[in-house]
């Protein structure tokens, strides 16, 4: 068998560093998600650029799927080995390789998780914003093209990532991009890989931008009567241009949820949750001017700080809303729904959605990134129910048509992965084809992550 | 003859809007830099994306190539059909389809200029921030990955396009993006087609992001004593965090020729040229902060306004610039040269480009985005004397590769076109054969802006 010929040439390359333990295999098997348990037929540790090559290089020869693990947060099946072959485990691979505060950029290992490299960070006065909640890996995020809490302000891994080092499928070793904040020489292969899913290559070192940790930062929460008026608040406070950091919407469902997970009692209703960066002067500016705005639509007064313990607990609390969620219906598992709209949509889109859900009989607090009109609903099924999963998908169905229907997304966030698959068609018509056109160029034999993202022939 | 087959065909498709008058070839055969005159066999103006399609689609079954042209003032004869073809000029497919204020985005046909747009937006209280200081169309802005004074604040058009509308070699039509703010839905083929040149396909529909106009705006200019006081103080400025819109840099030779060409007085002396954004009192402030630093490194008083006359009348100066520059050596043709670095290698590439260019006898006043670390050399040849090209030549290629050690890249703004083509492969390696990939799985016969950006078989 050509993969079992693979693995050996690869236990060779990496002696004890390939494992095909069953709780190895397991571990690599389970995503975040619905999906089935799916275990490759190795993981590999690789710990440089030069073994990265090789065992992609063996693959090749033998006809060896490949898949990246980052840190297995992703939440479309992205990394499931679904025809089986060796998942790539980057955990090993874990450096900050440069961190150049003049430039404001780094270097740094895809293993590297976004927590570990604020730690590393700390120092320098600098940070690195993307925030998908989960502690993610860069190279998984790179892959992704995660965005989360912090995009309405500091943009996606899109605008983010300066540069890739990256293995194709026939083993090259590519640099993309350079140093310099801008670049006109040819094709954007940086942004062509940001997103692509490891379907195209593995990441072995990625360039980071980096942002002055600002002055002063203040947070705060409100209520709302009703969806519809937070909603319109966000759209009004956009058109306002004050300049938010973060703002995070959450439903009454997972208002409720967040008060059963956390303790920290919240009313069970629409709130939003939101930060600024700037000077002390301006901070308080913006706190106060987006509490004047919220108000005329019917909020509660807004509760805001400076102080960093009071940030903290807001964003854990927001931060945790996923397992919290999960957590309202006990032996649950996700099916995450994630449109991406035009702002003008958002209030629309959230309300359909709502109503869709809750006429459904599955729960699914809804919770989102709302000043990019990105939002998800959480919908929980019963695993012992199959019926149930076969409602959640026939919902997330209909939230990705009503996002396309609106000029938006079938996923601001998340990835295609398994799970959206069935979208893409939708979404990119014959732009579909030509991604698929692009993978077969760069990727003949369809060994990297194969059956995700681009059709399946 | 397979062109002159698909030109009858043309003709019957456009009728009058096919020209083949000697003045129009030739009109599509110059560039506004050194390239040697190039007419195409016939120049087509389509008024549709349906007759874009038809005419691709003749193009692609008689094997004759076809070449974009925007507003002709890209500098590295992008546009000139060095295998001859058509010459699709986008002059025609000028309106502007949509202005979604709510949304903050426009949808625009690839003719419109960035000026005609702004004009269009200006009771919306929005506008387009990329300014290439030529008025230059959308279309080719797009394709070259234009960028400008505003970078610094509001990005290239990397970050300005959501998406497009393409006609594909082989006739198919595409839509990438959609109007959501973010997407992880696939590859970003957005990303892909912006900075291709027309080398993958014509594009015939842009929606671009807007801004607000800023409540208030102020801006200013200073001398220094020097080169590299002036760029250090563009390096503490921005680790400050003092919020620029604008910086340009112009050294003495630049001052000089500004002088002549606009009567307007400067000192012979390099200077930095700023503009702000925001509320009256923010842009007040960051004005004198700005003054307090660079008067520490040696500046005249920073003269500033916020009156629209005299922040018109400084961008004026530099926005002639280029012009200027031609005008201080009579009958010259320009070499201009692109190098953008990390920000903290500023000062040795300018500093050892001045001193090359002082070497070589040929003048070549610089000037630049500063903010980005992108500069322009530009050097002044005499078209009769075929020597000085290749001094120019010579001094261009020093400095792309001075770019390249310097962790930059040859071309921060212009793009490849004919003149970068020899640095692709010291700057991309491996990853330009990449590009020769990609160029080739989506356009075989090689018939979209053929000897362009990708190597040459
Ligand atoms: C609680 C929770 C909250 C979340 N919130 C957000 C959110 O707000 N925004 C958001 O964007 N996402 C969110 N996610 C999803 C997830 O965190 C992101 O998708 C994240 O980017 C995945 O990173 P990872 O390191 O876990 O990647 P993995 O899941 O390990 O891998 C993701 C994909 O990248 C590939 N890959 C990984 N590393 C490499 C590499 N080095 N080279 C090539 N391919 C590689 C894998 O094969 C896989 O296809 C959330 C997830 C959870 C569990
Ligand atoms: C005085 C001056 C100053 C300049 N300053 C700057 C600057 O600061 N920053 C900067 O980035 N550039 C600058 N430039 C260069 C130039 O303005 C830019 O490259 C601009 O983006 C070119 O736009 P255009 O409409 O003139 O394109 P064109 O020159 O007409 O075409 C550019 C390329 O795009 C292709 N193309 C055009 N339209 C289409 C279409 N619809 N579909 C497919 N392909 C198409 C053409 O084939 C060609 O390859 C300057 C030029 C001048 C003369």
């Amino acid at each position: 068998m050509s993969i079992a010929t693979a693995l050996d040439a690869i236990a060779l390359l990496l002696g004890e560093r390939l494992s095909r333990s069953k709780s190895e295999l397991t571990a690599h098997g389970r995503s975040e998600s619905y999906f089935p348990l799916t275990p490759p037929d190795a993981v590999a540790y690789p710990e440089s650029t030069e073994e990265v090559q090789a065992l992609v290089a063996i693959c090749a020869e033998h006809g060896c799927p490949v898949t990246g693990w980052g840190a297995g947060t992703s939440l479309e099946g992205h990394g499931l080995a679904v025809r089986g072959g060796v998942v790539v485990d980057f955990t090993r691979m874990n450096k900050v390789l440069e961190i150049r505060p003049t430039d404001m950029d780094v270097t740094v290992q895809p293993g590297v998780t976004r927590e570990a490299l604020n730690e590393e960070l700390r120092a320098t006065g600098l940070f690195f914003p993307v925030d998908p909640g989960a502690n993610a890996s860069l190279g998984g995020m790179a892959m992704t093209r995660a965005s989360g809490t912090t995009t309405v302000r500091y943009g996606t891994m899109r605008d983010n990532v300066l540069g890739l080092q990256v293995v194709l499928a026939d083993g090259r070793v590519i640099r993309t991009g350079t140093r310099a904040r801008k670049s006109a020489a040819g094709y954007d292969l940086t942004a062509l890989m940001v997103g692509s899913e490891g379907t195209l290559g593995l990441v072995t070192e990625l360039t980071l931008r980096l942002y002055g940790v600002p002055e002063a930062t203040s947070a705060g929460i409100c209520a709302f009567p009703d969806m519809g008026s937070a909603v319109t608040a966000v759209m009004e406070v956009i058109q306002m241009g004050i300049p938010m950091a973060r703002i995070e919407f959450v439903d009454d469902a997972t208002a409720r949820a967040f008060t059963a997970y956390s303790g920290m009692e919240m009313a069970e209703a629409p709130h939003l949750l939101v930060e600024f960066h700037g000077s002390p002067e301006s901070v308080a500016q913006d706190a106060e001017r987006f509490g004047e705005i919220v108000a005329d639509h019917g909020a509660s007064p807004f509760r805001w700080s400076a102080r960093e313990e009071e940030r903290r607990a807001l964003w854990a609390l927001r931060h945790n809303g996923y397992y919290a969620i999960l957590a309202a219906r006990k032996g649950s598992r996700a099916v995450v729904t994630d449109m991406c709209v035009p702002i003008s949509q958002l209030a629309r889109a959230v309300e359909e959605t709502q109503a869709d859900i809750a006429a459904s009989g599955i729960p699914g607090p809804i919770l989102g990134h709302v000043g990019d009109g990105n939002f998800h609903a959480v919908l929980l099924v019963d695993p012992e129910q199959p019926a149930e999963l076969e409602t959640a998908k026939r919902l997330s169905h209909r939230m990705a048509e009503r996002a396309l229907a609106l000029g938006g997304t079938c996923t601001g966030e998340h990835g295609v992965g398994q799970g959206k698959m069935g979208f893409m068609e939708a979404e990119h018509g014959a732009g579909w084809d030509v991604m698929g056109e692009i993978k077969r160029a760069l990727d003949p034999q369809g060994l990297m992550n194969p059956g995700k993202l681009v059709r399946q022939g």
